[in-house]
């Protein structure tokens, strides 16, 4: 039997503009970049054909990607509830389309990644592309020109560091030892 | 040919805690009530496992009453960006549940549908509910416990009373006068 254990982590950020996303392969401990991109949102101005449309492109991606995870960036705080309103409409979408396909959702806000990933919750953007460059080998010309594709990857890659504690191949000393991990 | 249309109108009330329905026959300018009720959140605390359950009753409202049309209670202002969040959530998954089974949907605030139903649009909840008991000519026994129920059962007939104009039974003088009617 293989002793690493591999799986597929969709990451999704998800706005009313742009919808991001990232694809990361978890091989044991080690992580690779798979695909990252956006949806474009902004042309569609009918506000139901914008759900639709989440909806339907990541019921695409969990097609083209099988994803064992999905990993979202989650905003919590904004500046006006309507925005807020049409936020969560985007989010309970693409939630629901894993929901739907019995893919377990985390969801992480947006200081919680740029600490993850950089080890700075108030990391720039630019930051965290950068980090995210290094770690999963990027080359420059991977890099896209809308950061919320970024941001997705990014997403992906803090919930991997989540949850890696828990996989397979980790090392218990104790059953209050995994315990005590497994609560991490 | 009959000269009467027929159309399902689903009403959807959706909310954290309970999501409200109601369904009405539209025949010609004519309504009937069909059925009313709740799904009850309260006892769910996964958020996710409540946004699943929200879709999967939506699409079952759908498979048994066959609604041509769609109505959502939406409202749109509220005291924090939290609970926004979280209805917007709510009422995203809802939206789309219709918008997978090709139904159009039609969003009403809660002060649009009380004006409508009772021509005040400050009416209480207990106004609102007494018309539709004359409107559909209900049972006391109908009436149900939670006033989501009744509030969903308005978004349906509010939802009637602002489209009928345009039903095709519909005499206009002319064509001015079929525009400034499909206007209102």
């Amino acid at each position: 039997m293989a002793q690493t254990t591999e799986k597929i982590v969709l990451g999704i950020d998800p706005g009313t503009m742009y919808m991001g996303y990232g694809v990361i392969r978890v091989l044991g401990q080690k992580i690779e970049y798979v695909d990252m991109g956006i949806l474009d949102l902004k042309k569609e101005k009918d506000i139901y054909l914008k759900l639709k449309k989440i909806y339907d492109f990541t019921i695409e991606l969990i097609k083209k990607y099988l994803p064992d995870e999905f990993a979202i960036e989650a905003q919590f705080f904004g500046k006006n509830v309507q925005s807020m309103l049409k936020l969560g409409r985007a989010q309970g979408v693409a939630i629901v389309a894993a929901l739907e396909r019995d893919i377990p959702v985390a969801e992480y806000a947006p200081l919680k990644i740029k600490q993850a990933i950089t080890g700075n919750g108030m990391a720039s953007k630019e930051q965290v592309s950068q980090m995210l460059k290094a770690l999963l080998k990027l080359k420059t010309e991977d890099l896209p020109e809308h950061l919320d594709a970024t941001d997705a990857l990014a997403a992906a890659v803090c919930h991997h560091f989540e949850t890696r504690t828990t996989v397979a191949t980790k090392k218990y000393s104790s059953w209050a030892d995994f315990e005590s991990k497994m609560k991490k």
